[in-house]
């Protein structure tokens, strides 16, 4: 785990408290590999639980992976406390998920007051090598938030 | 289930012989609850396994459930033993998709020759009541492509 | 122009008024040319300053189009004296949009109190028949946004 | 203008002979500021022809210079004599974009075979400072295509 000295340990600390309450995270294996300022990281191994009828991983998995690493990279740069909501991402697949494990690494665009954009990439691993296997863009809002709830 | 008197029986079974291959479809309990020639509507129930930490559906399971949808949409306007893979989609949430159950909706938008683009409309239900919680353009090729496998 | 009798005349007006006053719709020759409760069509004649380098309609003023059309669908379920801004759009092209000219028709898939969600349909006209030629998905807010200004 | 020495020279004057065609990009006055290999910026000055209704750079302008910019990324990855058609885009809008010029700088992310996937920042320009006020994720293939034109 890598954790840069600037994120405030309390939000770490939420960080990591609010992954381990994802049923869907858990029920997958899934890892918070790192998180930092900005960034977050999560791996998830592959089963047939995660996989489609190619023995590939689902693109609904990579699609979580992604999405989940780029809400935890936009509670890092809100306020103790926060929570997230997404309210919208694009992914694009670029190449088969064929592999060990996922790597998806989100990183912050832009933080505004109330909505964050972030990009994250997926990668798919398998023995030593490392292919990017799909890209996503999205769009974060702190919650629970007037916007997302009528 | 219904079953629109175009979709001729073989390619029907062919979409209920994939989806049942499908190890994610299975780990969540979803349901392929109709097909029909360009139209696809999956189904899945809440569990803890495919929440997240506020106790609403996972982003990436309704992600999961509308990608899926559209894929088999599209296998059905396919030639008998085609596949298909995702290219990339763009998922608005639009709600809180807090309920009993999913059920993701797709219809093909355009059956090109080797590219299909699809919209699904996912939505919650919650006793006798459905709001539409999340919406979805999808982009399909016949699978193996070389556009995909490079 | 077609205009539902439940969309009250200032709005309607106001969206006539916002869109004379939009440089770029004047500089393409485009047209409001219907506005109705939740929705809006838009059309732009061809010509070579709408063109890209295969004589086709480029695909930024398709965007431009859609987005606009979106935008004003928006307007008409907002309070009078509202304005709108888009946060993100999805564009998917479906065909060469080749033809005399272009008709964008947007209608909104969802009105919350602060955000608004659209889909748009683009087709091309070529003397009687039309093509539908792009998809659009989109989210728009009310502005002044202490959302997009920061 | 910035050629990296890797970027065959027919292939950088194909792209300034086919950025020359496009009608559009003249009638905004855009410019070709780079390209590179995998690499391309296109700039556009403020006027009343890009502008929209609160004074700021049109979403469609922008839109269209992200994807000008990123085709003609694409198109440097290809052979000689290659054209390039957009598949589709997303694009985030982050900042309002109030300022004397835009500058949309693209990469590819990915260069498959067939199938090319760019990401593009585009960055408005005021007296000294830039503000990143537009992000797009994009899916370009090789033109003439079967999978465009049916």
């Amino acid at each position: 785990m890598s954790l840069e000295h600037d994120l405030p340990p309390e939000i770490a600390a939420e960080v990591y408290a609010s992954f381990g309450k994802q049923g869907l995270m858990g029920a997958i294996g899934a890892k918070l590999a790192s998180v930092a300022s900005g960034r977050c990281t999560i791996t998830v191994p592959f089963s047939d639980a995660v996989g489609q009828q190619h023995g590939f991983f689902h693109g609904g998995i990579i699609g979580a992976a992604g999405d989940t690493a780029g809400g935890y990279a936009a509670l890092t740069v809100l306020p103790a406390g926060s929570e997230v909501l997404t309210l919208e991402y694009k992914i694009n697949f670029l190449k088969p998920a064929l592999g060990d494990s996922l790597a998806a690494e989100a990183m912050v665009l832009r933080a505004g007051r109330s909505v964050i954009v972030t990009r994250i990439d997926v990668g798919v691993i398998k023995g030593e090598s490392r292919t990017l296997c799909a890209a996503l863009q999205q769009r974060i809002v702190p919650a629970p938030s007037k916007e997302y709830v009528r």
